[in-house]
Parts: C-alpha cells; sequence; structure tokens
C-alpha cells in the first residue's frame, strides 16, 4: 500500500496518456478532475493485487464516449461516484475498492475520484494495460467477467443500471445511452472479486503509468532524449517519424474517428505513414506496408517533447514519433485477436506482432 | 373484484383498440398473449381502484416501440414479467398490483400477462384514457407520478433501470434502448401508490373496453349498425366516411410515423380528409379545415364491421368511418395540452375540443 497524493498525478496522467495510445480521455482534464478530488478528500491508498483478499468486490469506473466531446464537456465530477455507488446498492454488496478499466489520459486517473471521495482504496492495475474503444474489449472478460450489471451515469442526474445477455450487449445499450447523455457519460461496470483482479487484471499498470511519466518529466534534466526515455522505459520501438500532414476526423456512432497522415522525415523522408484511430490509434501502415496494428500499441509522441498526443489533440504540421509498445500477451491470443485484432476493426489484416514485422523489414 | 378469463379478454382487445386510437399495438397479438397467460395461470382478480389501500404499490406495464415492428416481432411472454420483477426488486418493495399504461390494443391486455404470471391483481384503470406515443405522456404524471425509476427488457434477456431528472429523460433513454433492443421492448414505469391511483389515473377504462368490446361484437345480433354501436358506447361522434385513397407511413426514430388520406364518401364526397399519426392518429383535417386533433381522440372504424384499424393495418381501398371521442378533461387542461396539445406534436394548431369545432362549422 502506498498514499498517492494529488502531486503524484502528474507523472501518473502523463504517462498514462503514452499507453492510452491517443484514447482513454484528455489528460489533462482527467488529471484537473483526480487532483480536485485528493485535494478535497486527502490521498488515496493505492494497494497491490496481492493485497486483496479473494471474496473482495473491485470494480472498474471510467468515462465512456467520445473523448473530443469531453474536451468541451467537462464532467461534473460526482457522476463517477454516482454511478459507482448506483452499481453498489444494485449489486446489494459492498464494493472494497476501485480500479481502472483501462489507461488512458482520463480513464486511469477517474478511478482516484472515487477511491478519493468514498475513502476506498483503488488497485494498481486494470482491465486492458492500454484504452480501446469498446465495453467488450475487456481482458478480465477473458476469464468470465462480465461487464454486466453496469452502471451508467451523467452530470444531469440520469442513470441506468444495463443487465444484458454477453458484453457486445453491454456495449450496444450503454453506447447509445451515452450518445442520448450528450457523447460522454460515466461508467462502473466488470464488478469482479479480489481472485478475478489477481488472475484477469493486468497488474501494476498504475505505477507504470507513473515510471513512464517521471522519465519524461526527467528525460532533460538527465540529459536523455524525451521520446527515447519514453521508448525505453515502455520496452517499445520507435516505428516512424516526421511531419502530420493530414488530418481528417468524425465523431459518428458515438466514437471519434479518424485518420492521421505522417510524412515521413529523416530516415523516412519520402514516404507517408497512415494511422487509423477509433477514439485509440489502431493500425500505422505506408500504401506498401503494416508496420502495427491492434492490439499492439500505437502512440504518438511529441518529436521535441516527448509527449503524447491524444487523438483529439493532432494538428497539422505537429512533428512527431511514432512509438509501437507490445500488448500485453494475452491479448495477442487466438480468443483476445477476436477482441481486438486489427480484423475486428474492419481492416483486413492479419495480426503479426509488430516486433517480427520489424524484422521482416 | 371480478374473475377474468381469457375468453374475457376477446371484447376488451376489441374495444381496447378502439380506445387506441390507431396505436397502443396490435390487438390479435396483445390478446393471444394474455389468453395464453390466463389459460396457464387461471383468471386475473380485476379490481377497482377503490379496493387499493392508500400505500399499495401499483406499477403499469406495457409495450414500447412502434407497434409496425411488434407485427413481426412478437413478444416471447416473459420479458413483461421481466420488466415487471426487474423493477420491484430494484425499488426494493412488493408491487401489490399491475395496471395498464395506456389503453391500445397490446397494452390494456399486457398486464394481464404479469396479473396471471405473478397472481396479483389487476386494477381497472390506466394512465391515459387512450394511447400515446411517448413516456411522459400520462395523466397521473399531473400529480407528481414519475416515470422513473423504470425498467425495461427484450425478448434477447437484456434489461435496463433507468433513473432520470424527469419524464422526457426518461422517454429519451428507453426509446433509444427499444430501439437498439429491435424497437420494440416491454416496459414496467410510473409506479404509484394506492392513493395516487385513485388521485391520479383514469378509472375503470378496462371494464369500458369491455363494454366498448361487446356493444360491437352483439350490434349485428341486436339490429344495430357497428359503427353506430360503438359510436355510442364512447359517447363520440362520426366525423367523416370515405375510403382510403392514399397511405404514407415510414419507421423512424423508433416509432410509426405517417399520413392518411381518405376521400369523402356520401356527405363528404368531394373532399378529402388527411388523418396524421405517431404511432396513435393525431389530427384530421381537410384542406380547409381542423376536425379534430389530440388529446381527443380519433379512430377509424370499418364502415362494414365497424371494428377499430390500427395504424399499421391501413391499407389503400378500406371503406371506414372516424369516430372521435372527447378525452379526459385533464387532458383538455393547459398542463394536459402542454404534454399531448397539437403544437406538442408539431401541428401549427391551438386545441378546440371536438365538440365545438362541430358546432362552429
Amino acid at each position: 500500500m502506498r498514499l498517492i497524493t494529488a502531486d503524484d498525478l502528474d507523472d501518473m496522467a502523463l504517462g498514462a496518456a503514452v499507453l492510452g495510445t491517443g484514447g482513454g480521455g484528455n489528460p489533462y482534464i482527467g488529471r484537473l478532475m483526480a487532483q480536485a478530488a485528493l485535494r478535497k478528500y486527502g490521498p488515496v491508498r493505492l494497494i497491490d493485487a496481492s493485497e486483496l483478499a479473494d471474496d473482495d468486490m473491485v470494480v472498474p469506473a471510467a468515462m465512456m464516449g467520445a473523448p473530443t466531446v469531453m474536451v468541451e464537456k467537462i464532467p461534473a465530477g460526482f457522476e463517477v461516484v454516482t454511478a459507482f455507488k448506483k452499481l453498489e446498492a444494485y449489486m446489494g454488496r459492498p464494493f472494497t475498492a476501485v480500479m481502472s478499466g483501462e489507461i488512458g489520459g482520463l480513464n486511469s486517473v477517474v478511478p482516484f475520484t472515487v477511491a478519493a471521495a468514498l475513502g476506498i482504496p483503488m488497485v494498481d492495475a486494470d482491465g486492458m494495460g492500454r484504452a480501446y474503444p469498446e465495453l467488450q474489449m475487456s481482458i478480465p472478460a477473458m476469464i468470465g467477467v462480465t461487464a454486466y450489471p453496469m452502471a451508467i451515469a451523467d452530470e444531469k442526474g440520469n442513470s441506468a443500471i444495463i443487465n444484458t445477455i454477453n458484453n457486445h450487449w453491454t456495449e450496444t445499450l450503454a453506447r447509445t445511452l451515452t450518445i442520448d447523455m450528450g457523447c460522454s457519460a460515466m461508467i462502473a461496470l466488470y464488478a469482479m472479486t479480489g481472485r478475478q483482479v489477481k488472475d484477469g487484471a493486468v497488474l501494476g499498470t498504475i505505477t507504470l503509468t507513473e515510471r513512464i511519466g517521471k522519465a519524461l518529466r526527467t528525460a532533460h534534466s538527465n540529459g536523455i532524449d524525451p521520446v527515447e526515455a519514453v521508448r525505453d522505459v515502455t520496452g517499445g520501438a520507435i516505428i516512424w517519424s516526421g511531419k502530420i500532414s493530414d488530418i481528417q476526423r468524425r465523431t459518428e456512432t458515438g466514437f471519434a474517428r479518424g485518420d492521421a497522415t505522417i510524412s515521413g522525415l529523416g530516415e523516412y523522408e519520402g514516404e507517408d505513414l497512415s494511422i487509423s484511430f477509433q477514439n485509440e490509434f489502431l493500425i500505422a501502415r505506408t500504401p506498401t506496408r503494416v508496420l502495427v496494428t491492434t492490439p499492439d500499441l500505437i502512440t504518438l509522441l511529441d518529436a521535441e517533447t516527448g509527449h503524447p498526443i491524444t487523438t483529439e489533440e493532432l494538428r497539422y504540421g505537429f512533428r512527431v514519433a511514432v512509438l509501437a509498445i507490445p500488448s500485453d500477451p494475452r491479448w495477442r491470443s487466438e480468443e483476445g485477436l477476436k477482441l481486438v485484432g486489427p480484423r475486428y476493426f474492419g481492416y483486413d489484416v492479419d495480426y503479426v506482432p509488430y516486433e517480427e514485422r520489424m524484422v521482416a523489414h
């Protein structure tokens, strides 16, 4: 157990945006919300999964919707606590701890608000090891944890409890409610036992975000290139660098979708890399070859500062480095690829670990 | 208290379709479902509101969605009981009785399924005295009964509990869930006390449907014109007769919308009446004058048999009589007209009771 104060969240939110692969919400807003909660209610106990009893109840809390909307429709703050409490009341048993559903600029720090407001610990783990756009995309789901019953709440005071026959239906019903609620809402779902956290969650990812954030923040004073500092701490590889020469975006069916073109610079000069996203970056390819696909992580870093760039921050002219990070091995399994492989997202490409693609090239 | 058997439902479903003003679901399907339940579980106790204790809990159960869809997507039968039980579990207090949310071919008999399956009484009352397409359109709402918390369930096994800040938000969230669920779903909502039923519901409407159905069924053997029999028992007026010469329909935003043109015959020869509907018939007018608008009831009767015609049954060539029936006086109040007056539905017409329009003409 470790006490986390408002100041600790700076590194965490920054590092989370690296693993958020462009999605998971705006890191600035997420950090402000969580820091306000920690200043108001005091520090939060961040615990290891190993500190959980097997029958503890742990419940992820998160933002759902298009991050592009969240930038202008800032959550009031209480609605994520409302969602969490509504689910707890519905399930009729006390929730021991809160957890991140995914690692992203917003969603890895959102649970701090719940932990602070309710005085419960937060588990150092999440359900993806990255961010993904749809609710059924979950590693604990592979050991039978269900997204439902799920609670959803908006800033106006509307809420719902959803019970479905499978996680895809949870996604379908929650998505249209989210759109009704103004394209963003707060949710609590994937209630699981302590045992299921240990067996099915991605462990240690909150402290990993802190290590990434710290490496980035201290790179300059340590005389290290910030992009290289991030690459090193994540165990990834820089697969491209260049200048954003085109960006197309559209908010449809509640998602922020689009494509960015990065004209190569330096060793990549003369070629264009295209990166497509649905809240998160999903595939990076040139006209002739695929470099990285989901479930491996694709992150755009500012070439100067090493800071991660979310999909909604993408702008023409940005100079960026593209970082690939290996996904959790469970995503690379047959079952994992059914949930989040390139074909699920409509790309006619087989998944090949990006490390193998690099060697082949 | 009176015991209702499967056979009693024939007249009730028929009469309900008259008050359903073209909507409220298909009477044939509603009757089949309820009769199957009564044959399986035994008769249902139909009670007067006066038999309720003031603190009894009474909850309407209904179908939500586009009746046009219901014809092809017949409910499995259990989902309305699921919705009712889910809301009861959520509210944490036993529901004493079930009630109709509206009078319509389907929705005035749907509660019989719940009453039979759960062995609870059904109250001889409803929330509208007719059918209307949106959830916030409710007479008990005028005394402060809220649509929420509301339960919704589909035939696949998906369900949700909705809690909102007002009835319009309940309608919004439930409507998109209904669309996700395949454009029809079963719901339980407007939970109210026995006191609120007595003060705020439309009383005696189930036995009224039976009287209308019986008058229609026995008209021929009594030597009475069936259309006149219906007019007499409802206290309405025949405002048009003719032949359907055009019918436009579209299913949009979860509703069955459209317009029917009725070319006048007999004393109406040479003029066309246009009737617009959103699940229910809402306005009847010629190119030069308005004859009836919501909240007054507009019902199309088969000119030969006197049988009511639902919006989804409308066909070119039908010979029909158009019956206007005065609405419950509470709908004619300022508050009622805000909920269901012609302007709410987008018609640039002031409400005038149809009796006054007839005199003026």
